[in-house]
């Protein structure tokens, strides 16, 4: 799992501090997280083949997380995409991206599908062998929804010295590795966990922009390995955040400990900060693993060596 | 006059690319013109104060010209803008701007405006005592015009030594620039022209983008100090003009060299090619003063010294 941050700011863009976009690759797919403006020049600058995404999940309609998605759609056009494209969002997204291209009389060559959302519970969104895409409800000015991202439990591991000794045909070991118990020649029946260990654990992030501190997201983003929290002001501007339905650094810091997160990635900074080593400070003396987004970092979640 | 190239390039915008967006400075306004996606992070690197801009010209809704105008709007309510803004532009600039507002549920503190047009034919959009600005009919795949921007011719410039030779009080000397004769305490008049020499001579700028090679625009744009026209292809790829209703950089010398204006500048430049200097080449091998067009140039046209 491999989450580059292509924006993470807030508000008003400018070529330093891009408006909200990340890309999320999880088994082979590679998922667009928000879309603000210049969302297509950060694509190119992080070296991103356009062509593998599939599917752009957006958050809400404010500009900051959409105003990039018809300048990308219609460079998909001109670069001749021929693939699907699934767009998910809230109500009102298949509108606001038709009628631009109606406007500039611009067809897709490709099927363009919209998924969008009305409810405020958690929706399956997309489901696969390997992995589901869930909404998170969220609370904002808009109608708005995060995502949770859930890599499907794998293969188990082949534990192939004890396959050796058993004397398992490697003809099996596929089988093996799904849990399939062997009968040997001889008859006798080997219990897989004779032949196996525990697979890799599966890895989740979930992708919590905009929202207001809404502790009961927590149940449903438990035990995430990397939770993604907006974190728009520090403490000395929390009065702000219930006026304009966001977080502080503190507050994304307590929903990450109450959910027992494995990593917590701070963004969606105020444009009034200078200094984001403050959110970041903040923020641990709630919950230690908190790291800053920014603009093109990349955060890398591997499977520990067993 | 003076002219900020905030983006010259065709198409699919990239970080060292952008698409369409210039600031013209004349007699005091501050024009926006045509406003590709990631004008508002150009606006600010070559530091152009987002207030000045009263009056938005956009020649055509193909996304490379307008896909920046959402964004730069919301950027303005954002930051408190409470002065009239006027958006001029094809039929269907409207709708596109206010359904994305819509959805996003911003409102504007500040007057927001927009003045439509849908006939063929040069039309004013705006008048003041210092200029005019009228649209050019172009021909392209959308509803397309581009914008002559004109000064009024100004005052004449005083002539000091004849003005105390023949006792001038200097009270009437604004008078007398604004073209008046003079009466002398002695009842004698002195002529205007005895007292003043012409004023500057009023320059004028042809915006011409996006369009196939259009003769009949020449009448319209003849003598104007700078013509832009877009030059999307070498002559290599003239046969793409037809289909795709663009020019080459050779057409758009020969309109400069119809029109006998004082300068062309190119651009629009098609993503295919890398050597720039070639556009030049093969304008100037047309009419001489062609210039190109570059993300961050400024174009000064300043009065010669009399």
């Amino acid at each position: 799992m491999k989450l580059t941050i292509l924006g993470c700011h807030s508000a008003t863009p400018r070529d330093n501090a891009r408006p909200t976009a990340q890309i999320l690759e999880m088994k082979g797919h590679l998922f667009l997280i928000d879309c603000g403006e210049g969302t297509q020049m950060a694509l190119r600058k992080n070296r991103i083949k356009f062509a593998r995404i599939k599917h752009i999940f957006i958050s809400h309609l404010h500009g900051d997380h959409v105003y990039g998605l018809i300048g990308l759609i219609s460079t998909f056009c001109l670069l001749s995409r021929d693939s699907e494209l699934t767009i998910y969002g809230p109500k009102g997204i298949k509108e606001l991206i038709l009628i631009q291209l109606k406007l500039a009389k611009v067809y897709t060559a490709f099927d363009l599908r919209f998924r969008e959302s009305v409810e405020n519970i958690p929706q399956l969104l997309l489901e696969d062998d390997s992995l589901t895409v869930t909404t998170i409800p969220l609370e904002h000015r808009v109608f708005t929804h995060g995502f949770l991202f859930q890599e499907k439990p794998g293969d188990r591991r082949l534990d192939i010295v004890a396959c050796e000794e058993y004397g398992v045909d490697q003809a099996y070991y596929r089988k093996v590795k799904q849990g399939h118990d062997v009968t040997l020649d001889n008859g006798e029946v080997i219990a897989n966990e004779e032949l196996t260990m525990d697979g890799d654990k599966p890895k989740s992030y979930a992708f919590c922009s905009d929202t207001v501190y809404k502790e009961d997201i927590v149940p449903q983003i438990t035990g995430v390995t990397a939770l993604y929290h907006e974190s728009t002001f520090l403490k000395a501007h929390e009065n702000l955040c219930d006026r304009t339905k966001h977080s502080t650094a503190e507050q994304a810091a307590t929903i990450a400990l109450k959910a027992k997160v494995g990593t917590l990635i701070l963004g969606h900074y105020s444009s009034r900060y200078g200094d984001y080593e403050l959110f970041r400070s903040e923020a641990r003396e709630v919950f230690e693993n908190s790291e800053l987004a920014m603009d093109g970092k990349v955060f890398e979640f591997s499977n520990p060596k067993l």
